[in-house]
Order: C-alpha cells, then sequence, then structure tokens
C-alpha cells in the first residue's frame, strides 16, 4: 500500500491562481503567508474556486514499550485515560476541534488497555500492549509497520469517501517525542541532542535520562538510519506509522494535509523520505516548543504557519491553525477583485 | 472624555486562574501563548469562567491630506472606494469576519467623500475633507482630534450595551502608514528610518520621496514629541484619534481589545501613553510586515499572537487572530481537569 506513488503536485493553475490572488482588492502580497496557502490550496484541490469541506482531525492513539523504562514525566496508563479523556470530550483537542467546526476520530493504533466496544473509537489495534522496546529490539516487525499504515489509509479513504477534503492529524502515547526524536536523527541526520527535549516535561535529570536511553538504542540497530520504512519499525509508535499511512493515503487523495507539531512532524518525515511530492500537499502548522521539532522543519525546508510555543500534540496546532487555513481559501473565493469593486489600481 | 483613567488591571482572581489553568489535562505550560492569553481573558473580564460574546471588528475610515502630496502606492479616492467595498462585503476583513463569525462596523471618521446616507455606515465624519495635510501645520485642531476620541469612544460604549464583549479595530485611509510612521517615531524614539516602510507598495524612489517628506513635517512641528494628545493632533489621521478614543473606552468597559497590525498599533501606542494600563486589556494580534510595527512592539514591550507577513489593515490580521482568543477562553471553561478526567498527574 504505501509504495503507490504521490503524483507530483498539478501546477497547471498556478499562473492563473497567481493572477486571481494579486486582483483581489489589497495591495499584491499584503496577506503574506496567506497567499501562499492560498496558492497551495487552489493547486492541492486543483480549481480555481477551491473548496475545503468537512475538516477533520484524526488522533491515534499508542503505546511505546520503552516508556516503560522511564523516558516519559507520565506514566503510561495516561496514554488510555487520555484516551477516555478524548472520547468524553474534555480534552484540548476535542475543546479547538468543537470551537472551530472540525469533527474528531479517535483511533486506538495500539494502546496498552482494553476499552472494550466503544461506538466513538475506531480500533484498529496492531499490538494489543503497545510496540515492543526499541531499547531491546525493533519496536514492530515490518508486518505490523505495513499493517499500521494500511490501516491509516484505510480511514482516510473512508472518510474522503464522505466527502472530507481537508485533514489533520494528531496523536497521544506517552514516550512518543523519544520515539518522534530518534525518527528524526535518523532521517535528517541533526544531532541526536538536538532532537531531544523534555516531552511533557522531564527536569533536567529526566531528560539527561531519555538521552542515554535513546543513544543504547541507536548503538543496538545496525541498519541504515535512512531507510524510511526501516527506521519506522525500529523506532517507530503504531501511532506514528499509522499516521504516516494516513498522511500518504490524505495526499493521494488530493486532500490539504494539516501537519501538526513534533510527533506528527516525524510522521510526515517519513512520509516526505518515501514520497517526496507528499510535501506539497501539507501545510505545517506550528512550530512546536518541543526542541526537535526545529530540525525536522529545517530538514524539510518548511516554515510552519503560527509560532505559539505549544508541546501539547493530539492535533492541537493543526486545530488551531484550520481558521488561517480556511480565510485562506475563502478571500481566495470571497474577496473582489479591483476590477468587480471598481477599487482603482496602483498609481 | 479621554482623560478617564482606565484602573489597573484587577488580578485578585490571578492565583486561581492559573491553578485552573495548571490543570487542566495537558502537561504544564503546554500550550504555550495559550495559556497566558487564558489567563488575561480571565483577568480582564473578571472571572474563572469568563466569556467573550459578540465578537466586534469596527473599522474606522479617513483621509489624510499629506497623501495628496504623494505619500503612497495608491491614489486617495481609494480610501473611499475601499469603504464602498466593505460595505458591499467584497473586501479582506469582510471576508475574515464572515469566515471567524465577527460582526463588522464601518465608521467613516472622515473621508474625503460624500457617501450620503448609508444604513450600514456610521457616519462619525469629523472632517469633510480629511485632515489637513501635516507638511504645512497640524492635521487636525485640538477639537477636532477630541471629538473623534470621543465619538470612537461613543460607538464602543453603544456595542458594549448590546452585549459585546471582545472588540477588535481595523482602519482604512490611504496615507495612513506615513501618519502612523511619524507618531511611532515621535512616542518610541526609534529612528525615523526605522518607523517608515513601504506601505501599500512603494518602491524604492517612492519610499525615499516619503522619507524625505516625513522629516520636512518633523522638522516645521516645534512642540514635544513625546506628548502622545499633541502628536496625535499634529500627525495622526481621523481614524487614528477615533480609535485611541475606541480602544481607551473598550478597556474601561473591560472588553478584551484585539489590535491589529501598524496604524492600530499606532493607535495603541498613544493609548497607551495616555493610559498605561490600557495595555492590560490589548491582545496584540500580529507582526506586521511594514517596517515600522517591531519599533512599536519593542517600544510597547508586547509579542504579537503571529507573524504572518500580513501588511494590509482593515483590521484583519485582529479578525485572524480572534479564533486563537476564542480557543483560549474555550479551553479555560471547558477542558477537564486531572482530577474529573481521573487522567493520572505527573510520576
Amino acid at each position: 500500500m504505501h509504495s503507490l506513488a504521490i503524483p507530483p503536485l498539478d501546477r497547471s493553475l498556478e499562473t492563473e491562481l497567481r493572477h486571481k490572488i494579486d486582483n483581489k482588492t489589497k495591495p499584491p502580497g499584503s496577506l503574506g503567508r496567506l497567499e501562499d496557502l492560498a496558492l497551495q490550496i487552489g493547486l492541492v484541490r486543483g480549481s480555481l474556486t477551491p473548496t475545503l469541506n468537512q475538516p477533520h482531525i484524526v488522533v491515534f492513539a499508542g503505546d511505546h514499550g520503552a516508556a516503560r523504562a522511564g523516558i516519559s514525566a507520565f506514566p503510561q496508563e495516561v496514554t488510555w485515560q487520555m484516551v477516555e479523556n478524548f472520547l468524553a470530550g474534555g480534552a484540548a483537542i476535542n475543546v479547538f476541534a468543537r470551537a472551530n467546526g472540525i469533527t474528531l476520530t479517535v483511533v486506538d493504533a495500539g494502546v496498552a488497555h482494553d476499552f472494550g466496544v466503544r461506538s466513538n473509537l475506531v480500533d484498529a489495534k496492531v499490538g494489543a500492549g503497545g510496540t515492543a522496546s526499541y531499547l531491546d529490539g525493533a519496536a514492530m516487525t515490518a508486518a505490523q509497520r505495513d499493517t499500521a499504515m494500511a490501516r491509516g489509509a484505510d480511514i482516510v479513504a473512508k472518510l474522503a469517501a464522505t466527502g472530507c477534503e481537508v485533514i489533520g492529524f494528531g496523536e497521544m502515547g506517552i514516550g512518543n517525542t523519544a520515539s518522534a526524536a530518534l525518527l528524526t536523527h535518523c532521517l535528517t541526520d541533526a544531532p541526536l541532542d538536538d532532537c531531544v527535549g523534555r516531552g511533557t516535561g522531564l527536569d533536567d535529570t529526566g531528560l539527561a535520562r531519555k538521552k542515554v536511553l535513546l543513544r543504547q538504542a541507536l548503538s543496538r540497530y545496525a541498519g541504515s538510519r535512512h531507510d524510511a520504512l526501516a527506521v519506522l519499525a525500529q523506532f517507530g509508535g503504531f501511532e506514528v506509522a499509522m499516521m504516516t499511512g494516513a498522511m500518504l493515503a490524505a495526499a493521494r487523495q488530493r486532500m490539504l494535509v494539516l501537519v501538526d507539531g513534533f510527533i506528527c512532524g516525524a510522521a510526515a518525515l517519513v512520509a516526505a523520505r518515501l514520497q517526496p511530492a507528499f510535501l506539497d500537499y501539507a501545510a505545517f502548522c506550528h512550530a512546536s516548543a518541543e526542541a526537535g521539532h526545529r530540525s525536522q522543519l529545517a530538514a524539510l525546508n518548511v516554515a510552519p504557519l503560527m509560532s505559539l510555543d505549544l508541546r501539547l500534540g493530539e492535533g492541537t496546532g493543526a486545530a488551531l491553525a484550520w481558521p488561517l487555513v480556511r480565510a485562506a481559501g475563502a478571500f481566495l473565493n470571497e474577496m473582489a477583485s479591483f476590477e468587480s469593486a471598481n477599487v482603482s489600481d496602483k498609481l
């Protein structure tokens, strides 16, 4: 599934889109980043009057074997407890999605907890106990990785079939900043120390311990650090692998993909290494306060829309950025032109 | 009117608000700038469950005598033409206000045009031909300035009476980046060259000419450059003076004030020099691409929420930032606490 290619972005409308943007009743360029975004929306959707209907955020939750070794400030049980919080509507992502008119889907990608049958939880569990610890061996098998990616793609395909045209992703998984740090280090060549941050709030001792453990994980892996699929299986979480498959599928469906912060950025990094054209379909929503995010953004040569010192995950940065994306589409579709409004152009 | 004091922000709820923010189901501090904003909203509104009902943006339009000397890339008639565009719903501020659920009011503060009686335009015209040119003398008399400020305050008082609790301001006036540059230079002591930008799109020759003219304006003024009311009359526009009165009135009503970019920033600068407590009620929405905005933000020691290279005015940055402000209020009111959601706290 993940070998399906993403076609390069069709740029045939670029000249017409630029002309349309430049003829809106505003000084040329004066809407700054929103003008770039409007162009991207038009190209991704292949239209001079693009729609971005049924905005959706899918939150993938998964547990990490390595979390039990002490790489997080919070205990592993917080993963399932936060999933319950999502299902009850009380987490930050619920609040922001509601505030901004986004539909939320919560997916169990591999949480170490039995939720039973729940009407509002998608059961896509790859491993019932979460991943294995990458301190001892690969976090998941190649088959598990492929299953996770395929399930992520399936979830997106179903949403596309119902009319969803713009999609953001979020995640929950105690320990997943550590996993993302390893992926970031391997796939960007940035020094490990630049990729490792405090996650949910480690103190200096905890941060030092996290670095020691991650060095240990790297030292036992003899394979290529540039093989995106290999490192995803070695160090990834089920939620990260599922999100990678989901991102690639969304780009193939010509959805605009809203990329949240550090963990989603790691999935986007894997997606971009597998299919460089993925980046044409992605809008990077915010610069995370988690240290390693900078290395990802630099390696991908992308500039995020906002910088709010967020470091929560769950897709919260994507939910908060959605109104900016919607506004970019709206000005392209709704603003008057100099001609239509009888406004004089430049002297 | 403008001598009425703004009381210092009542901080009696600060400890309780911080406790409430810290006990939401998220790592402490992980919502970054939104946590500061939530605290500010709670303090401004004086509540642990603050509302921000009926968001409103008021756009003040006015003409500048100096515009006829060639300080803008667009002809002066664009001011009234853009007012017509606002009334027809086709400008960027219309689109963004609609997209984000904000009600818009358009005010003629002194446009050099006879609009006749219009149902959706507030006639608060101070001078029928716009301001006098500050190249020759004061842009307005002290009486005109006071009238403008009082009318701005009246407009806000009426909105407050209908239940508006959060308000942004915008402006339209060919030549008003030049006016704002002079106000910024006088009230911040930043070098004039740092305060003058390309406005709606001057080329290098136009920018050089703008600087020469503004030096000329400064050289004929012998009064104090730190007297905010005096420089407002010398160099201000009617729309800037009216906005200053409106901003001060909004703070007095304990509304949260959304400050847009460079021109609104000049009004906020005057407001803050008159009443330093004004800043406690103000949220600076974005960093404008117009050069002088940096000097304002530095002088006021404030950090804007977004940085999108906008330089359009009209209140567009305020309209775009409103969803972030709304989200900050929403997480304070709606997110579960660790206790209520049965989520484990830190290890």
